[in-house]
């Protein structure tokens, strides 16, 4: 069927929309794809829909190739497996709750763990059944904060979630290889540049946990990867390289001073190199010094938090999402004024280890603290520091925490050169989910000794509505979208772009043999409308292929114009020959 | 790709849910199709997903065909334009409100008038735009206070709502009829046997108004059909046959009689034939008598109701639908014990029309209460009724009204014989809505003229995971499930009903020469499962075609079971294209 856009519910906009500050956002509203109902909830217009269904085909076939199968849970569920799992309450303001006509609380299900275990629990009950792949693709609810970017971040979204139920952890890890080999089938169709991150397991539980990250300075994540090698990681899941141990005999022994007005690590550098310190026979720099951190940690189900010190090298900062993620599922908060004054030995810009210990209070070190380093930090009292407090003879720690930041060209793992710190856009998460979900349904299956047994279940989920987005974001010019052939709502874009009836006549020709020839064919065939608009529409809306009838038309010649690249003349009746065989590819 | 019994996520049920109570609900939730996750909503297991899936496109393909364009509008949508429509309000508890962290009122869409005709207004302004088709196919949502027959009445509900514009009536009226068209090709695609009945418009507002009904004794609706003609209609659209007036002269006077005891129809009636009244030289029947029923009217707006008296003959009961109906918008109840105490004119069993219209009480009559007619009716006062009252004589009535039940065997229009009764589920419903929404919006386009016009909207729903039900409904037997192939799951079953390694050998070369041939297989290859199970489970799921390796294998032989018809004996090797002939149709 050949579409026509003098009749195509559609209307481009030259200007871009007040609230749009991405690209992908700014073209997909002025090119028709989508349009905004409410902050975060987008209508999916003619074009958009056939790219969202493309999308989704994609994510299908390949999840059917792995063996998944697809089932349909409700949006519309009710609290009562949601709250078996405690997330009725965990997921906070993020969940859309509702009551219907008999007072029943709802929610608009944000994702499925709770349905998928359940359903499994239902119908199962031999290890015979297993391992089995379910999954959906399906309109979810999270009420974000921030919804951002158009679909990039929306409340009402469309994503694909499985779930993968084994006998044993041998099993699950076949699934999870499994689902990530299908990740990058998808991502490779889609012609998404994408990186596969290490990723902490975060608050769904469970243990292996990979993100894959779409590269974009628009992505709201910031990732690393290594100059030389494949290694790729969220911020959170970086391990520090270890460093080696240092002798501690023959180090100079600590000695305080007094160190006026030097709260901070600057003052502090300032005040040792003009007293004469020296550090391996160089003048200190802020990673000589060691900042000690004071934050509240509550533990999950604890009524008051704990004091907690963390101990990272003074040239970095605490990065709270890696201090938090190394805590999970503690929340974490910064100790405040009225900690200080609560709690004396605390002294302000000049808390030391020794300090903390003294009074008790849990001190984890940044893997850089290893033992016979030696340190310029507070000495516990007003404007007093100590110089060469070494780790392992003058203090001692609890243990190590991944929670300092990390910067651009510090070394990656396994000798793989560097870290670049780089911005990406979350488009996949798989993870090895473990029996949490299992174990709060007690799915009991009878395993080959007869023995009850609990499955293990990874839970893999595409961002499917999103990923429409990261394609646009990646793949635009300053003139529009620029769809990759597997996903564009149509393959070619026919533009007459002359006013003779014959040049008509022949689009309309050249549009059936196209069509005819199994290619899907768009066609501007609106007889008032210059060719200058045309071609800009036809930019802006960024069919992979356009074939325009214009002033060559006379001499028999059509151009062939591929978005983003050459623009061809070849003849008109070899132009269907010429867009099938681009098509195909 | 063929699908494996021996994966596949199933599991059949012996027992009926103890919910269930209509066939459809019963074999869907046993065949595995369905599975209930909360009063009237429903998952969609992999085989009821794959044919919900095919009614889609069935669906789709004919909207497409009379230039529908297919968009999706949110479920989650904002209050803002259904309170500018009214029906924020209107909708009452049937609406799912719901507020998001922001406080904002928020709805799940029950139908989505307003978002269409606001995209339209945004998106076009030249009468050069119209007519344009718009629709989708969406997952909608209503609080039914009593979701009934699994997925027949569900609260989340798959529909296709499409909506035409069109500039003038001519063009809406062709819009309307290209739905009508689109409509029974889709339900005839889908085997259904339905009747397309002549519709009160309802709520929506509007005027020509037709409703889709499958016949079936366990729908919710009545409607009528003509036993020598086409005609069809809900019962509140039945117009009832015109009676002729009788002269007035020469009928003998009215008079008044003590009637101890009769206030019913009943009694009245044995009272006039033990008086020796006589009609027309017989006994009196119920059909003599006059009922005088009084109901309360509220106007839209209005703060009190206002008595309204209902003339219909005795032998028929009023039909509170078919008042509703013809009073719509205002809302009607039945007078109460309050309001006889209010009104001491109104004696109850022996209301009569004359005591109504002496007090200023209107006075709509059953029209066959013509000019000339004589009752025995009451005489406003205790114990008291008369004879002979002649309608045009004796008393006047304020116009007529369609109130009265519907009978099998009344008279059908333009002499199509008489009226059956019978029981439908409304599958689809087509109207000219007109004016309403684009006014309520203010949808002003540039006409011809360039002067500006009001476009004129149709309206047309189909429910898409009710016509599941409907097809279960209708096609099963006692054994199971019985799909059309142009929606079956899977269009071939095959069953390896022979304990040989030979025959499970031959099944999955057969599976899979069908597979090569194009044909979608369900494969029962469990290897432990009785062969009579087997056959249970397949009738269960209902494919259309089941080929069979039994015992006749042996002998090259295989059967080949026509789902609720014949078994053939096909040799093995013919198996494949006697089957692709029988899939083809």
């Amino acid at each position: 069927m050949i579409t026509r856009l003098s009749t195509l519910f559609l209307r481009t906009l030259r200007e871009d929309p007040a609230d749009a500050e991405v690209p992908s956002h700014k073209l997909l509203v002025r090119a028709g794809y989508i349009r905004r109902a409410a902050p975060g909830v987008y209508s999916w217009l003619p074009l958009g829909l056939r790219t969202l269904r493309k999308i989704e085909d994609v994510v299908r076939e390949e999840i059917n190739a792995i063996g998944g199968q697809e089932l349909l849970f409700p949006a519309l569920l009710p609290r009562e497996p949601y709250e078996t799992t405690g997330r009725w309450t965990e997921y906070g303001e993020h969940l859309f709750r509702l009551k219907d006509r008999k007072d029943n609380d709802m929610l608009l299900g944000p994702t499925h763990e709770e349905m998928f275990t359940s359903t499994v629990k239902d119908l199962y009950s031999s290890y015979k059944d297993f391992p089995v792949t379910l999954y959906q693709i399906q309109t979810k609810y999270r009420d974000e904060e921030r919804p951002r970017a158009g679909i990039l971040r929306g409340r009402e979204f469309v994503m694909k979630d499985s779930y993968s139920f084994d006998m044993d952890d041998e099993g699950l890890e076949a699934s999870y290889q499994a689902h990530r080999g299908a990740y990058q089938r998808i991502f490779d169709r889609l012609g998404v540049s994408y990186a596969i991150c290490k990723a902490t397991s975060g608050a769904m539980g469970g243990s292996a946990s990979e993100e894959f990250l779409a590269v974009s300075r628009n992505g709201e994540d910031t990732f690393v990867r290594a100059t030389g090698g494949d290694y790729a990681a969220n911020v959170e899941a970086v391990v520090t390289q270890p460093v080696e141990p240092r002798p501690i005999e023959g180090q100079p022994e600590a000695v305080e001073h007094d160190t006026p007005d030097a709260e901070t690590i600057t003052t502090l550098v300032d005040w040792a190199n003009s007293a004469g310190v020296r550090v391996d026979d160089r003048e200190v720099t802020a990673a000589d010094t060691l900042k000690c951190v004071v934050v509240k940690v509550t533990e999950p189900g604890a009524e008051d938090p704990e004091l907690l010190g963390v101990l990272v090298p003074g040239d970095r900062e605490v990065d709270m999402k890696r201090l938090e993620a190394s805590l999970e599922p503690a929340e974490v908060t910064m100790a405040e004024e009225a900690d200080f004054k609560k709690n004396p030995f605390l002294v302000k810009g000049y808390v030391g280890p020794r300090g903390l210990a003294a009074n008790g209070v849990r001190v984890l070190a940044d893997p850089r603290v290893a033992t016979g380093t030696a340190w310029i930090t507070g000495a516990d009292a007003k404007n007093r520091h100590v110089v060469g407090l070494v780790a392992g003879r003058d203090f001692e720690v609890d243990g190590f925490i991944e929670a300092a930041e990390i910067r651009e060209g510090d070394p990656a793992p396994e000798g793989q050169g560097t870290l670049t710190l780089e911005r990406g856009i979350e488009i996949g998460h798989i993870f090895q989910l473990g029996r949490k979900y299992t174990t709060a349904f007690d799915v009991q299956i009878l395993d080959v000794n007869g023995k009850r047994a609990i499955p293990t279940m990874g839970s893999y989920g595409i961002g499917v509505s999103r990923l429409m987005a990261v394609i646009a974001e990646q793949r635009h010019d300053d003139k529009g979208l620029n769809w990759p052939v597997e996903v564009s709502p149509y393959q070619v874009h026919v533009v007459v772009a002359n006013k003779d009836q014959a040049a008509l006549e022949a689009g309309e020709q050249l549009a059936a043999a196209l069509d005819a020839a199994g290619v899907e064919v768009l066609f501007d065939d609106r007889p008032k409308v210059s060719p200058g608009v045309k071609f800009k529409d036809a930019e802006l809306l960024g069919m992979p292929f356009a074939v325009v009838l214009g002033r060559s038309f006379a001499d028999g010649k059509v151009e062939l114009r591929i978005r983003g690249g050459d623009t061809l003349e070849v003849a008109a009746d070899e132009a269907v020959a010429e867009v099938v065989e681009l098509v195909r590819g």
